[in-house]
């Protein structure tokens, strides 16, 4: 077995391969919306959510050639709430990643639209029998599952959930925070782990519980210890101002609970994610280490 | 065989109908969302691209229960469409139909996400058994159709050429400006045209060519007919001030060739659609009646 690091490294350069494949040419017309949408996707990103797609499908015995669309699906849905979140009447970020944001290299209408064609394009390509090489009811079955987290259920019902949360500080719940979150972030992250379970063709009950819990433990993992580092990290590792939560009076887990309480609620979803795959071990060694990482991640 | 008129009526009855089911209750959270998407969606339009499907999927011979989804869903894309064109960054309409736009019945914010998760549920209910119950690989089909006729080779990509032309005037060519609406407004007509066929389970080859000959030149009526109305029409009677296209320097059909030119391609087109589909009667005879009404609008 080749090292985490090596894992890590071959799938990310994969996964980039694949997207600059399906990506519309940026010589072609529409070039400015074509370029855009390259520009925010092919940027660096840390590909989280494709990367969950492969390890879990891995684990599950799948060939790879079958998880490169859905990696690629999830990731296109990222980026395009990327492009929209930065927008001026949102979050209004003039940087991504250090370089200037969709709408401040192009401009905004462009940054709109190109979000828009990224949401179709992921959709497309998972209805794509050459780029998705499953039966129709498995793609159905990939489609149903990235809808149903991308939608009001999922990530832009977190985010409107989000926008609504902010100013509001300590009048929001625990329990509102963890649901706020799960749909914002943990949907896709879940998504993701399924998207692999679906190209498996695992229909195994036991196994289909596990990642499911799994995937749910995962997702607040990556929210909490992303609201710890906005209190704990440091500009140049974050490559990010630290403490913009607090500045936009977000409410965050370190402020509801208390830094302490965060860490601690960090440790005990990771066991609890550790121990919801350890049936899949050694197969599921490469989700193990990916669930250290994002638990213990400093950016 | 009921008038057309009824034939209108009860389908916009029917898809409001089912709109009104599929879209998230506006008593749940995210309340603002899902009032924006209801405010946005149930706004009294015209229901063309259903309608679309409906005409084209009874007139082979399709049970109607089998037309609902596909209806909704191209209808959802539509409505999608209008609330990001609306935006100031984009046309920068304030009202629609005599109301406030999406954007400023709530927020900017607000509308962007609203068009987001519309797109997201147009494509959802289609991978739903109990509101799309055909089979997945015509669900599939479905699906590779709407993704296809709306992101960049579809409406997206047309909204961008038609945000790139502007002020280009006559440098843009006829070519050009047939391309542009081929996919801005065409390209969904076409896709209500293939969705209604879908569902039929139609695979007549010669069908399927006469579907296509014919939504391709709906789609070009339907736009051509716009910009004449722009020119000739009055105020009350559209609904929106006429003029609007010369004003925001858009290149139109009768700015490029001339407004008899125009009128003489509109019937051109005409003819060739109705020819297109002469085997289809009568079945086909509100398809027949519907491009009549859509060649000869007022509105």
């Amino acid at each position: 077995m080749m090292n985490f690091k090596d894992y890590l490294d071959t799938r990310v350069k994969r996964i980039e391969t694949f997207l600059m494949k399906i990506l519309p040419d940026e010589h072609q017309e529409p070039t400015q919306l074509h370029q855009a949408m390259r520009y925010s996707v092919l940027n660096g990103g840390k590909r989280i959510r494709p990367l969950l797609v492969y390890a879990t499908g891995e684990a599950l015995g799948t060939p790879i050639a079958l998880l490169d669309a859905p990696a690629a699906a999830v990731e296109l849905i990222h980026c395009y709430s990327l492009i929209h979140d930065d927008l001026p009447s949102m979050d209004n970020d003039d940087l991504r990643r250090g370089k200037p944001s969709c709408h401040k290299a192009f401009d905004e209408a462009t940054a709109i639209l190109a979000g828009d064609a990224l949401q179709s394009l992921a959709y497309e390509i998972l209805t794509n029998f050459s780029l998705n090489p499953i039966e129709p009811h498995e793609q159905i079955e990939m489609l149903k599952v990235l809808t149903h987290a991308t939608g009001v259920k999922g990530m832009v019902g977190g985010q409107a959930l989000d926008m609504a949360s902010q100013g509001k500080g300590q009048s929001t719940s625990l329990d509102q925070l963890r649901t706020l979150h799960q749909k914002k972030t943990g949907a896709l992250i879940e998504a993701s782990i399924q998207l692999g379970r679906i190209a498996s063709g695992c229909a195994d009950q036991n196994q289909w519980a596990a990642l499911q819990l799994f995937g749910r433990s995962l997702g607040l993992i990556f929210q909490i210890q992303d609201d710890i580092l906005d209190v704990t990290g440091d500009a140049h590792t974050l490559g990010k101002n630290p403490g913009k939560d607090v500045k936009q009076g977000k409410v965050t887990f370190p402020s509801l609970i208390g830094l302490e309480a965060a860490k601690k609620q960090l440790n005990h979803l990771y066991t609890q994610a550790i121990e919801a795959i350890h049936n899949l071990a050694p197969m599921g060694q490469e989700l193990l280490e990916f669930t250290h990482l994002l638990a213990r991640r400093s950016s």
